[in-house]
């Protein structure tokens, strides 16, 4: 998948069409917007778990990109995919999903469309309104640190028991991702760059190198189930030596872990693997 | 599909969740957005024309809800999901016919997110400027002429053709729409309200009559294969009787046919049958 994205994107960029792809979202003036597909076959099976939790969820990892860029959601528009044997109390489970989360994040479904297909698939953009300080990808120096928030390993984990066909209990992490708002609003001011973990610490961190010409060294060995854990929706922070314990206070105060494991570097960074979707 | 649709918004409506649904786009402040997806399958099949034209086309069909509220395209967002067989030359041509279009339409792409899929699927997100006067779907009175632009029909003996097996054009409405920004932006402070024909004559004047509680009286019998025509582009127009005669003035002036073909009284109007993707 990512040699074949980033032709298109190079293609695009080199026709001048496109500009800014590279963070979850793009600021526009005072909005914010970020696109995101969450695709059975792609990004999830239909048993995993019931059709309003998979619709609350499919809401929750667009949020989470906004909230990554330390902006507050405010509309959606959604391009929903419905299968044709779809029955009337599916459909409505799937309203009633895109209901909830919509009330849990304060966000208002403004327009989309419904297309019937051979598999259930949505497509938000989500429209937020910018903070004062937009947390971004690029803007790295040598010597910064990165670190993430909260637990991360979990969401693995959860995949890897539904592939062999167990169950989640609907409190799971992969069901329901923990997004850390007012956490991010207050860390912002003192971060080098933020991104939320939906592909993966490796594959992050390869992404980060690349938008911003540098490596890693790891001061803390990450075990693989920890670094191609995807779809975490943790944050990856990027750190200034000169504000590590300004963020370490308010990681307290919040009560969420915060992991320091590498300091950027000159050179480059690949990822050991690939993340679970590719 | 149009009663899943139905059941789908009338469930996140009944909510509290959405809001505005109904025309082509939504105005937000300055902004209209717009969303559209165009998918193999459900919209096209993949050798009806080179890969290119279909991305070109993608785009025009998003570009075309934004002219017909009478707005001005800037950005787009994309989520595109290409087949996993698809080689570096196949991306390629996608990604000419996206830049291609942004270019003719004015349009930057400024994010989005790919996944591969077994099917080809494109899914825009277009953000265009407000003009003063908005174009919309509601206002329509008891006695307003109903008109279409242009030429309709060519769009369903195109697909017939290609049904069939044939090949079409590069010139054929069907692959390239007619699109008249100039026109709208010159008719809409005359007019009710207007919208693009993508759904065919009688699906889009059954659309007109739910959202305005009125019926139709044919003034001009539309056969079958006009008023089934979908995908034309061409634009639908409300016109008040005593706006008339300048709307038929600017239509002359921009060369474009103006065919007055209904009224609106009270009342409701069904479509006899369905557009050809239902």
């Amino acid at each position: 998948m990512r040699d074949r994205e980033a032709l298109l994107i190079q293609t695009l960029q080199k026709s001048g069409a496109s500009f800014g792809i590279g963070d979850d979202g793009v600021r526009i003036g005072e909005l914010v917007y970020a696109m995101d597909a969450f695709n059975e076959g792609s990004h999830f099976k239909r048993g995993w778990m019931s059709l309003e939790k998979l619709a609350y969820k499919a809401l929750a990892v667009n949020v989470s990109d906004l909230y990554a860029m330390n902006a507050k959601p405010l509309y959606a528009l959604l391009s929903l995919s419905i299968p044709r044997d779809f029955s009337a109390k599916e459909v409505t489970s799937l309203s009633l999903g895109i209901a909830k989360a919509c009330e849990a994040f304060g966000v208002k479904l403004i327009g989309g469309d419904t297309i019937l297909s051979s598999l259930l698939g949505f497509s938000f953009t989500l429209i937020g309104q910018a903070s004062k300080k937009t947390l971004q990808r690029r803007g790295m120096k040598g010597g910064d640190y990165l670190a993430y928030t909260g637990r991360v390993g979990d969401s693995l984990k959860g995949l890897t028991t539904l592939l062999r066909g167990g169950r989640l209990s609907s409190q799971s992490r992969f069901i329901r991702p923990t997004l850390r708002p007012k956490l991010i609003a207050e860390m912002t001011p003192w971060l080098r760059g933020g991104m939320d973990i939906s592909d993966g610490i490796f594959f992050e961190c390869e992404r980060l190198s690349r938008l911003n010409h540098l490596g890693f060294y790891f001061t803390k060995p990450l075990p693989k189930r920890l670094g191609r854990s995807g779809e975490e929706y943790e944050m990856l922070l990027v750190i200034p030596p000169k504000n590590l314990s300004k963020i370490r206070r308010i990681a307290q105060k919040h009560r969420t872990p915060l992991h320091l494991f590498a300091r950027a570097k000159r050179g480059s960074y690949r990822a050991p693997c690939l993340g679970h979707h590719s």
